[in-house]
């Protein structure tokens, strides 16, 4: 393997510190990773750490989990099976932004003079802060402070501090606020990982109306029929006199204050935003839950919102924390920077799950649009673990969000010609979305992962109510697909085998008895086998309702117990290891040493492995 | 294996006879296959066998082999190395049409009264002929008699005699002659075999011009910038009084004969037709050579196209025809059929391969458009070697046509970081146009297939002067991909082994050591060997200029025959068998007997295979 170099954030931009993440400095070329790293989010309403001033920006970013659009997938040449149906998160309109002019001047970080700046995503209190100062081309020194939070206590809710104090003069300071519908998904053509532009906008506006300094906007989405209202609303605190404009055009909403600015006398705005959105309510329902969101929100006021977001946050950490007792320098890394690293995850995982009520984790969790805002395996591997031990609420709900979608996977199972229900590798509304059969359907594994999460929150809670219900009825129809998929295999003594499938190495689709899915498939059947044995011996009532709802045979059970106890497990002998897959050891190994750096990611310059590529020598 | 009824042309329909396929009845549901069945072709021009009526019509066909648009392949997910740009043979505009009217009643097949009908293609003579006895409602008797000919002579030529005689009345007929752009291909949402379909057509008019009976029109594909300029032009034979109109509209034009019939006198009409293609040359250019191709038909006139006709399949059948020496009936099959069938797949290739000069073979030749006019292997194994024995001039032509697309296949092999050259799965313009890379691209074997058919046909023309200039070249750059390709592999003992290639079993994709690419790839490796060193110990010259073309080092042949000779078959040794691929007898077997008979074709009904399929046993 190359040395290749781990483009880090720089330590002089970003500090260590233990509960804060720190940006000290403005640098053009960091916008891109600072987005992301300054996101902030509540599992259900998500922005990316763009700038008020709406520029520069490398990806504006507003998302509601699960507010999608949908379009036919096209291929070159289609076969059987493959999904019909792409999904992809959409943006929603873009309540982040105020701009401000003094003297005319928009404040634009790249030019400006900044003789202050320092963002920080404050990880206790769950607030995003930024402190500019700003020395305009007339000498002008101009503080800029913002705060902005997206709510734990109410998932609907986001709001901002603006804050502009023209230090050393008077000045007329313009803050223009808006609710905008940006224009195109960040998309490319290319890149599988990102996600799909749009040629006509998916959002169809239904309403736009703006009274006093309200702002309200609905649209229903041109194919999937979603709908969504949204709304801003803003007070203003200051000494200095002021004009207040409100107007909406197409697709956007602004608030204009135009402020007299008084010298040290600062000018304090307070924008309200909500998000509401659904499947099937319609638009003008959605307005009028806005407008209360709204209401409520302005009477409580902007202290109390933040006050609650620290009760939160004060009650996930001693529930979820974790404190590195010992936090040395090791290997040329600063002191204090695993337990910042950690506790920056948790927040991310927080930020993805904590309000995800009836939905999904994307795999990005609300902080980009990267995989179409998809739900893939890692909610289950990677995530419910984690919820499991600490927060098994929402492990509970993620859970019954899959079993919501079971009936999906049940079609999909049918339209496979397999028994059973197959759960699709990426989705958000139940359906198969991968568009690339080897590295999406392909992966069963999926159905194991599920239950493998199911079968730890169960061990873990002692809570068995799920599984006596929605668990077990999943049991079963995953444990038929498993049964129905393999087949016990005469030349390998009568064991029992799974071909063609592929296993969490995406670059190695496609393969014969890939051994993370044989043990984990093993793992499903078992707890099939045993789950459904005590729903019998032990609650009979709800063993008959089982039996109702899936039309379990005796002899299924029975034939699931020998399927897992025959799976075959590739082992080497010779070398005393257990094998990827049955073939794994007879491909040449990557020729690492020649593969040139600019042929990174091999993904972008090599074709689609198994279906070729990582099974053979680059050049 | 289920018995399947299979889908001959019942025989009260088509009587057996050796020399010709004969239609003796008009069933509305039989228009379909007697449309491919009585398609006429050269290889350059080809006629579906639509009626003069245009109606009913299950696919109007009109081609001209190797004249394509091209559109942009759309993935639901892209990876890299897939094929960028689709390739379609076109519909050109459709000279078949003589549509007749008696009494101001249209002839049409399904509801008229027919008191005789025949439809013969004559094998002997190339020509297509239909007698019909028509009586109309009000009781006159119509004798149609048409011949169709797309001429070997003058490859872009075709011609139509229409005969109209009423027998038993006077009657005011009308012939409308025409000479019209189809509207779309026939296409398939779904079905891979077919054709596309475009929303816009491809076919932007350039000119479009009538003058006495003659129709000129222009045009040029949207995307893949061919020009096309097609013309008809008309004699008539008459004792009745008629009049003429020509008329030219959008994207048609038309002759119409307006005659006033007379009992018992006919009335003949000639209709010759000149299509003329190219990549780059103008559209007004060809109008030219449309018009000097009509200008010299005319001069010819009918009767000596069809003797030209004759006198070319005179030569063809004396090169090539087989004989049946004993035909009896056997199996239930009547006597002769066996005979009718190989005459008829002996012109079938004919038809298709004629006079493609600088052009390939596609799939269907030019019956049809499924496949799209592609050229795939088939050309080289099942085409070519009946050609090297009977008319080897088209064999070279087409190894030829092979060459000069060679720095697109090593363009091809560069973009997938291999050495030397890769051609196509299927293509037009030698770009790779599959859109499905397990069973597109990764059918390496093309390289050899070609090698193989280049080694026949050296082997028994005995001409080498094409293998001493292009087929050593394509060798050289053959054999480097196939050298590059696969490994010497330490778990098999040092043999050499090509993995992740699909085999001719396109149920069966990416697999590892297919036997049949395998063992194609040392043929073409030491083929390459052997014709490289007998260059360079007979022919300097000629090897010094392989040399200055493709930079072959020495140690590359030494090398070819180091990886020719350890190329690992794979072999069963319990059994005795060769193995299709290294996994092959891993796999359960289809379960056909419990494969429902709607589940035909499986392409349509089952995954892709290899890509999961065939490998699996269905429910």
């Amino acid at each position: 393997m190359i040395e290749r170099e781990v483009k880090r954030p720089p330590e002089f931009v970003y500090p260590i510190d233990e509960w804060k993440m720190i940006e000290t400095g403005f640098y053009r070329d960091l916008v891109p990773q600072a987005e992301t790293m300054f996101a902030i989010g509540n599992g259900y309403l998500g922005m990316r750490g763009n700038f008020e001033e709406g520029r520069p920006v490398h990806q504006s970013g507003t998302f509601v989990n699960g507010f999608h659009e949908t379009w036919q997938i096209e291929y070159g040449e289609r076969a059987y099976g493959f999904a019909k149906t792409g999904q992809t998160m959409l943006n929603v309109p873009d309540g982040k932004i105020l701009k401000l002019y003094v003297d005319d001047e928009p404040l634009y970080l790249p030019t400006a003079n900044l003789l202050e700046y320092r963002r920080t995503l404050d990880m206790q209190a769950g607030v995003l802060d930024r402190r500019v100062l700003w020395e305009t081309p007339s000498g002008k020194e101009v503080l800029v402070e913002s705060r902005r939070l997206v709510s734990f206590q109410h998932r609907d809710v986001a709001a901002i501090e603006y804050r502009v104090t023209v230090l050393n003069a008077t000045a007329p300071v313009v803050i223009s606020s808006q609710l905008v519908r940006t224009g195109r998904n960040a998309a490319s053509d290319f890149d599988p990982r990102k996600s799909r532009g749009f040629a006509e906008t998916p959002l169809i506006q239904q309403r736009g109306e703006c009274a006093d300094q309200r702002i309200l906007l609905g649209y229903k989405t041109r194919n999937s029929g979603m709908t969504l209202a949204c709304g801003a609303d803003h007070t203003i605190e200051t000494e200095c006199p002021y004009l207040v404009a409100t107007e909406c055009s197409e697709d956007m909403g602004k608030v204009v204050f135009t402020v007299n600015a008084q010298e040290g006398e600062p000018i304090t705005i307070h924008k309200y935003l909500a998000y509401h959105t659904s499947r099937g309510v319609p638009v003008d329902e959605l307005v009028d839950r806005s407008e209360r969101s709204l209401d409520r929100t302005l009477r409580d006021g902007f202290d109390q919102l933040v006050a609650g977001q620290r009760a939160y946050l004060d009650d996930f950490w001693a529930r979820s924390g974790v404190e590195v007792e010992s936090d040395p320098e090791v290997m040329g890394r600063p002191s204090g920077e695993l337990q910042q690293a950690i506790r920056w995850n948790l927040l991310q995982i927080l930020q993805a799950v904590g309000r995800a009520e009836g939905v999904g984790v994307p795999a990005k969790g609300l902080t980009g649009q990267a995989y179409e805002g998809h739900y893939f395996w890692d909610t289950e591997i990677y995530v419910l673990p984690f919820l499991t031990y600490t927060t098994p609420r929402i492990a509970e709900n993620l859970l019954r969000f899959r079993h919501s979608m079971l009936d999906k996977a049940r079609e999909r199972a049918a339209e496979l010609h397999q028994k059973g229900a197959l759960f699709p590798w990426r989705t958000i509304n139940g359906e198969e979305a991968s568009a690339y059969y080897a590295a999406g359907t392909a992966q069963y594994h999926l159905n194991a992962d599920i239950m493998y999460a199911l079968k730890k929150y169960v061990d873990v809670t002692g809570d068995t109510d799920l599984l006596d219900t929605a668990g077990v009825e999943m049991l079963v129809e995953t444990a038929r697909m498993w049964a129905d998929l393999g087949f016990f295999s005469e030349r390998l003594d009568g064991r029992f085998s799974i071909h063609a499938v592929t296993g969490p190495d995406e670059y190695t689709t496609v393969v014969d008895d890939n051994l993370y899915t044989n043990s984990m498939a093993r793992l499903n059947l078992r707890y099939a086998v045993s789950s459904v044995n005590w729903l019998r011996e032990n609650l009979p009532d709800r063993y008959r309702a089982l039996v109702h709802r899936t039309g379990l045979q005796d002899d299924e059970v029975t034939e699931w117990e020998r399927v897992a106890d025959a799976m075959y497990l590739p082992y080497d002998e010779a070398k005393g290891i257990h094998l990827q897959d049955a073939d794994f050891l007879e491909h040449p190994v990557w020729d690492f040493e020649n593969t040139p750096i600019e042929h990174y990611p091999l993904l972008l310059n090599y074709p689609p492995a198994g279906t070729s590529p990582a099974r053979r020598r680059p050049v």
